[in-house]
């Protein structure tokens, strides 16, 4: 059984879901997602700072992150330097069906959508910084970590629907999208000129 | 005198950050802000909800987007009509030097920073809607969206720094960047293959 399985963090993350859908965010203390798990509610603050925190857990994924762009051939160009770490990490992440449970609940509070914003952005923060050590300039290295984290959350959305594909498939599918969406020549006035041609006007 | 230079929202926006750069974000009074604004501080809440907002004003700035998304040619790809969108809307924007310094007490307040990132996704929340009304599917609606948002950013941190260039300019120069970033084919193991070459590993 892997360790989230059966683990007390693991219990604590099932027991906080279940509540939270059940009764709503607001209506469940932790005192309940100790009990549910099974656990002394001092145990909950061993694993968390706080009722938010449960649904969050998972700084290891941005060390995991940082290690793999640090680590990353010194010739493969940034771009794809993160879009291997973030497409590495799919063995870190909790199973799907949580996941979804857990994104309905993220969604339908603000509280915990705040959140969700900011460990994004705390994710861009050590990022940065990373592909900066390996000679990207500041900006540049800004720049591709919010460009790869909009691939990223468009093949978590799709990985989280189908049940038969990689991450790092999902990664590479988006990216592709995207570069089709830059490679577009401009286009031209749709249709016949019915005005006369673009001179006319 | 444009309007923003003499109207009181104007003034009370000034006012607050004079007083959070040199008392500090918590140590200033929707009072005081008003006060130094020449105001009373009833007038404060006709303009703003809370002390935090006083920094976020600029609804306008997104229903201008909204109304450029839906207004564009039909012909435009839906990654331009972004990029002419979010390029067009540099006559709402604050003078930069309000801007700069806005900034740097937005990064020094947790609770400013996160009032930040909350409105920039409400800007992503109203743009792809508007998007998908042009026919395009809601998940590559956020999708693009997203990437847009990131080249919207570089282009401002730049923007921010030269007097001389367009915002519009600025997301050209980015948007190359990033087709450029793209478009580099995957390179091959950097130097002479000191091992014996691909094959030997």
């Amino acid at each position: 059984m892997p360790r989230w399985e059966s683990d007390a963090q693991g219990r604590l993350e099932r027991a906080a879901l279940d509540l939270f859908e059940t009764h709503g965010f607001d209506r469940t203390s932790v005192a309940q997602i100790a009990d549910a798990a099974g656990l002394k509610e001092r145990s909950f603050y061993r694993y968390f700072p706080d009722k938010r925190e449960v649904l969050f857990a998972g700084g290891e994924i941005e060390a995991h992150l940082v290690e793999q762009v640090e680590a990353a051939d010194p010739g493969l160009a940034p771009i794809d330097v993160l879009l291997c770490a973030l497409g590495s990490a799919e063995g870190l992440l909790r199973p799907r069906g949580y996941l979804r449970r857990r994104g309905r609940v993220i969604a339908a509070n603000p509280a915990l959508a705040e959140r969700d914003l900011i460990k994004l952005a705390d994710i861009a923060e050590a990022l940065a910084p990373a592909l900066e050590r390996r000679g990207v300039d500041p900006g540049t290295a800004r720049f591709l970590v919010d460009v790869v984290l909009a691939i990223h959350r468009r093949a978590v959305s799709r990985w989280l629907a189908e049940e038969n594909a990689t991450l790092a498939e999902l990664m590479a599918e988006a990216t592709a999208e995207l570069r089709a969406a830059m490679a577009a020549p401009p286009r031209t006035s749709p249709g016949p000129a019915e005005d006369g041609g673009p001179g006319s006007s």
